[in-house]
Formats: structure tokens, C-alpha cells, sequence
């Protein structure tokens, strides 16, 4: 049997994760991890641990060659980036949750593991406490994966499941969120969606080997999401989701982040609150689906503890799919949405899709639901930023392409 | 990056899942694994392969040397595990999915593991498709696992959903069942529940550490359930699906098979047709949730070949929970169920029961809803194999478990 390697760890963080896989730790009596420093910014809290564990100078940590596991667990990507990288050089290997580290710098963590032979796991970087990255990596190694689509982001499903479910405001059920410890310190990076985008820019590199910077994925959050779609959800019996969405196609790679009217017919339908749920879809395996805890000082550090558990194992991701995937083009695919807006003229916006199921209109309230350019959305969003989109889902479109009066008026002009 | 070793395969078996094996293989263009011998009993089918490929004779597989890696796909568990054995002992790793072979055989084959220093790995045992397994090893590693339970045989679920759904009778849909390769060769393993306590005795051992013997394992399937059973679920918006289940008390472990009515709260409850779910609840990542499917070629010969892919990184399982485990006491729980028979008294078999729900009658029919010591039914099933029983959700109970009359009458006998 394999022998374990001991861990001596140096944390960077000890916030509501930090904290988290202090208490795991110690809950959890990992035979061969200990936390030797935890290097806090914030000199006047009261961390509830021994003082001597705290340093305030990382440098106490990445110069202490008895520490060989770094554990970065702080917010600031930039500086997590330096320190992740000053670890690795110095020889240790390093566990991180910091999706938006990752995906801005996936290149350079990809060489710096290369040229110094060490580890770097980050399975909490994605869903939590979902071990999506350790199953892309190892158990799909083999198989082709066609997609990967999921509620990636915990505070968002959160505010979307009360708001639809407690007719909540966004304001109130994003300040419910926060005190839960769900929201990132920035809600921004949650409710606009950059932080699904960080997200599935790593996914994408573990599931089909093309990494995608997180600026080069359209995205749309859940910001302009009004209480005019969450009726229009109720109506339709639907819930919306905030989707990350990757799909190869034979032309290449089409990826976004865009919130979604999902129908009971999807597994994803009752991911509600914190929790998320991840969907694959290959050649051998067919549909699998994951789901779990998203958000959470617990299930993330218990993602963070695996990882950990790993290392002791000399475990570490070999990018297989990185050579075979690295070339494929994306694409700009057709994808049917729900387009709402109040300042542009019918005419006008219809020219924009390529199909249109419905038109509705309400005073100077106007939303269309049709086929249209995922490069068309995103041209739009630019000039109208409070344009709410929404994709939508595939029962619906199958419905509606059933001749409609503008289909049939369609083959007539063909004539 | 480690350095990935070659694979000489020697398959036994060309069924179902051997066949998909083979075209899996091809059409993924695995680069260090290929089949160089497959060895089949009946001398009559055409197998639709080189013809030097195949052999009659076991021992031209496990005598060759050149062949490092036995994929084991036959029926028969005894023949089985000879094969296996004398594989392992010829120093060749094994990928096998005979659930039967591997409970039955447990203590053996850990042995003969560490005795040979040859790694066995069995993902496609339980769940197909889904990396139950590898992700009870790996993954839930360090978290402390408190539940397993699921939807791990597909062909009942398959009869299953297609009786409710469709009204078929339950020889109708098994017959569909076999006709598209999705139930055992022998329907009993299926239906009786042997399959999913086969299952449940494997993924016991890698959930929790604690090994069960498939014949000490509480089991009753679907082969009892009719119109009745049907009935009372569609009343109840329920969905029946036969779900195995092991779960940890500060008492011990409790596990058994039983038929279950799942209500729409339930995560299992839009797993249908062919597919398993697996649920696991975890001190620190709380509830996850797998699904994918359960019975079929590419899927079982998917999981198969990433067993074969885990091989070439010299990956094997650990099986670090078992020291820990192996003692826990296997607990009598009482569990909340339906029954019905047509030839008990109401006032015998009322006896039986801790407590009563609710009684319903109609001519010689007579089913009871309450809380039951597990001993209790199954020492009913001895003496009248003919009863229906199924667990019933837990919703239902904390519906009933508020204020019935019997409970008043208890509350009033006691003062």
C-alpha cells in the first residue's frame, strides 16, 4: 500500500473558509495534515486560535521549510497568485480555492507546476463541495464529453431560488445571501457572473482540454432579472437559473454563462438554494449529473480537505485532454433566449434574431423570445446593458418550432 | 508527469458489456490499452471480430505473459472468480464487473491483493456509469459519511417506471427489459433485490469501512408488488423505486434492499428507466447526489474502460476506511413502512408494529402504514413471502407522526 506523505501546513486566509478547514481539521482528525501557520492580514480580529499559529508575514510561511503544503485561501486573487506561485517555487505543493486566480492565470500555473515539479489541486475553485474537477480529470479521462452544463455559482441559485419561491427582492435575498456567508466579499463577481465564468473557463480546460480565458466567454448575469421574468417563469411553470454552458458541436466549442428558464425536465430543475449541480453529457457514459453543496465555509474546506487528503497521496491533475483540446475554435452558435427590454423598437430588435417563437409587448415593456446569435446577444448588451436574456429551454423551443404563423409566413416569402 | 504503462488485455467474455468494451475501445483510440485475447465459452457465434483474437481456453490468457491486465466479463461468479484469482496470482491486474464475484468473494480478493501486490478495481460493479466508487475512495477520503443510499439496479427501475408510467404489467416490462440487454441473464438477481445487495455489500465496504456479507443484508424486492402498490402510490403522487440503503447511528450501521415509495422531495425521485442515483450525506459536505445509467454497454463498458485507463497511472483502491470500519455492529433500526398481505389478521399483524399510521381494508387485503422493526418484516416474509413491503418517505411520516388518534390513546394510557 501507498505510504502517505506528512503535511505541514502553511494557511493563507482564515476567513469563512479558512475558519472552515481549521474546524474540519481538527473535526475530521486528519492522520497526516497538520496546520503548522495561518498568515491573517487583519491585525486586531480575534481569531479564536492559538496566537502562535498566526503570522501577519507571509514570508514566515513560504521562507519555513517545514512547511511543504501552502493552502491559499484568500480573497485578493493577484496577491494569492503571488504567493501560490512563491510556494510552488520553493518547493511546496498548493491546495486553492480561488477560481478567479486560476482562471486568469491558468497558463502560468500550468508551466510553474511543470518547471517545479510540484502539485496544485483546486477542486473547491468549482462547485464546492462537488468533486467535478477530480471526476473531469480522472473518470472522464477516457470518455468523449460532448457537454457540461450547471448552476456553478451558490449565491446566485440562493437568491434566484427565494426570489422565485418568496417573491423577495433581489436587494433583500442578496443581503440574506451575504449573512449566510454565501456571497463573495464582492457581490459583483456572483450576480454579474464572472465568478461562473472563472468557474467554466477551468471546467472547460478539465472537460474538453480547451482552456478559454474567463474575459473570452459572453456572459450575462442575473443583474437585469426583473419581477417581469420571474412571472414569466411562474406562467410557464419553470424556474431560472444562472447556467454555465460548454458544448462541442463539430465545428468547435461553443461556452457561456447566461441565466436560463429550466423546465421540470431537467435534473437541474430542483437544484435550488445554495446547493449546484453539474450535468455531463458523453459518447460511452450518456448523461451523468452531480450535485451539491455550491457555497459554505463546510462543504468547500471539506473540498479543500480532499485535495489535501490527496496530496498525501502525491496525487496531482495531469491535464490530459490539454493537447487534443487546446486548438478547438469557439463557436458562435444560434441558441433560443427570452430578450426583455423597454428602449428599442420592435422592428428594430426582431431584425436581430434569426427566428422568432413570440413577441410580447406591454406598454414600453417588450421581450421576444427566438433564435438569435450568441455574438448578436452580446453586441446588444454592449449598447443595452439592461437588457435582461435568458436562455430557454429545449421543451419549449421543440413546442414552438412547430408552426407558428411567422414560420408559415417564412415559407411563403420563400416562394 | 508520470509515465503511463502499456496494456496487454486479456478479456473473458463477449456479452453485452464485452462487446461494447471492444468498440469502446476502438472508437476512443485508447493509446496505451488494447485487447489482444478474448476468451468466450460457446464455439458456435459468429463474435464479428478477428477470429485469432478469440480463444476457448482460459489459460491461454492467464499463461501468457505478455498479457498484464485481465478485464474479467462473464456471468457465472465461481468461474469468475477462478479467473480473477489465478490472474492476480499470475501477477496480472484485474478490471472486473461481477457485483455477485466481488461480494461474495470480498475478504479473498483484499487478500489476494496485498498478497500479490495486483490491483482489482470494479467501478462498473455498482451504478455503471456512475464513479460511485472511485469517488467513495478518493474523494469522501476525509469526510466522515453518514448515509448512502440509491437507485443501484437498473432494470428494476426500468419495470418500475414503466408499470407506473404506462400501466404494464410487471412480466411486460421485464420482458422489455431483457429484450433491450438492460436485466441480469437470471431476472431474480434482479428483481429479488440480489443485485442491488450485491451492490450494497460492495459500496458499504467503501462508504463506510465495514464489509457486509450480501446474505446478511435485509432484502426484499419488487417481485410482490401490484396494482395495490401502484395505486397507492399514484394516490400519494409517489414514485416506487427499489433503493438500497446504509446509514450510520451512534448505535451502528443500518442497511437493507427494500422497495421504497419516493415522493418528489426526494433527489431519487426523477432518477427513471435505466438510470441509478446514488445519494450520500457527509458531516461537512452534507448531501451530494449522482446519477447516471445503471445498466446498458457503452455506459457499464465506459466505466469498465476508466478502470482500465486508472490502471496504466497504477492506480488502485486503498480501501482506507476498513480499519476503522470493520467492527461497526450492524444495527435493527425501526423504519417506517407500508405492508400489505391478504392472509394475516389485522390484529396479528398490527402486533407487530411499534406504531400505526394508518390501516386500510377492502375484502381480504389488508396494508398497514407504520414504524416497524426491520427484524420484525422480514420474519413476516419468512413465514409469508407473498407480503408487499415498502419503506415509505419521510414526509409521509412527519405528516402522520402528528397527533393521530392512536397516539392520543397511547398519551392517555400512559398518565
Amino acid at each position: 500500500m501507498i505510504k502517505r506523505k506528512q503535511l505541514h501546513i502553511g494557511l493563507f486566509g482564515f476567513g469563512c473558509v479558512g475558519k472552515g478547514l481549521y474546524d474540519v481539521l481538527n473535526l475530521s482528525k486528519h492522520p497526516c495534515a497538520e496546520i503548522v501557520k495561518i498568515c491573517v492580514k487583519d491585525k486586531t480580529k480575534d481569531r479564536g486560535v492559538a496566537k502562535d499559529l498566526i503570522t501577519f508575514d507571509k514570508h514566515e510561511i513560504l521562507n519555513d521549510d517545514s512547511v511543504n503544503l501552502v493552502v491559499e485561501l484568500i480573497d485578493d486573487s493577484e496577491e494569492a497568485f503571488d504567493i501560490v506561485k512563491k510556494a510552488l517555487l520553493a518547493g511546496k505543493s498548493v491546495v486553492t480555492a480561488n477560481k478567479k486566480m486560476i482562471a486568469e492565470h491558468f497558463d502560468d500555473l500550468l508551466s510553474l507546476q511543470a518547471s517545479t515539479g510540484q502539485a496544485l489541486l483546486y477542486e473547491a475553485a468549482a462547485c464546492a463541495s462537488i468533486p467535478i474537477i477530480r471526476n473531469l480529470e480522472e473518470y472522464y479521462d477516457t470518455d468523449i464529453l460532448n457537454r457540461i452544463e450547471g448552476i456553478i455559482n451558490g449565491s446566485t441559485n440562493y437568491i434566484l431560488t427565494r426570489s422565485l419561491n418568496e417573491g423577495l427582492s433581489y436587494k433583500e435575498a442578496l443581503q440574506i445571501a451575504q449573512q449566510l456567508g454565501y456571497a463573495e466579499s464582492n457581490p459583483g463577481l456572483d450576480v454579474e457572473g464572472h465568478d461562473a465564468a472563472n468557474k467554466l473557463s477551468i471546467l472547460s480546460a478539465h472537460a474538453f482540454g480547451r482552456f478559454i480565458l474567463p474575459e473570452d466567454l459572453p456572459r450575462t448575469g442575473i443583474q437585469n432579472i426583473t419581477s417581469a421574468e420571474l412571472k414569466f417563469a411562474r406562467q410557464n411553470n419553470w424556474k431560472i437559473k444562472l447556467l454555465a454552458k460548454a458544448y462541442k458541436t463539430s465545428e468547435g466549442l461553443t461556452a457561456f454563462v447566461m441565466p436560463s428558464y429550466v423546465d421540470d425536465d431537467s435534473a437541474l430543475y430542483k437544484v435550488d438554494d445554495v446547493f449546484n449541480g453539474v450535468q455531463t453529457e458523453t459518447v460511452f457514459a450518456d448523461k451523468q449529473f452531480f450535485s451539491g453543496r455550491g457555497a459554505g465555509a463546510f462543504p468547500t474546506a471539506s473540498a479543500v480537505l480532499s485535495d489535501i487528503s490527496a496530496l498525501s497521496y502525491d496525487y496531482r491533475y495531469e491535464y490530459k485532454k490539454l493537447n487534443q483540446g487546446k486548438d478547438i475554435p469557439l463557436i458562435d452558435d444560434v441558441i433560443p433566449v427570452y430578450l426583455r427590454s423597454e428602449d428599442v423598437d420592435e422592428s428594430v430588435l426582431s431584425d436581430s434574431f434569426e427566428h422568432i417563437f413570440e413577441v410580447f409587448k406591454s406598454g414600453n415593456r417588450l421581450h421576444i423570445c427566438g433564435q438569435i446569435k450568441l455574438k448578436t446577444i452580446f453586441t446588444w448588451l454592449k449598447t443595452h446593458p439592461n437588457m435582461a436574456v435568458l436562455h430557454l429551454p429545449e421543451t419549449y423551443v421543440e413546442i414552438n418550432s412547430k408552426g407558428l404563423p411567422i414560420l408559415e409566413l417564412e415559407n411563403l416569402s420563400e416562394l
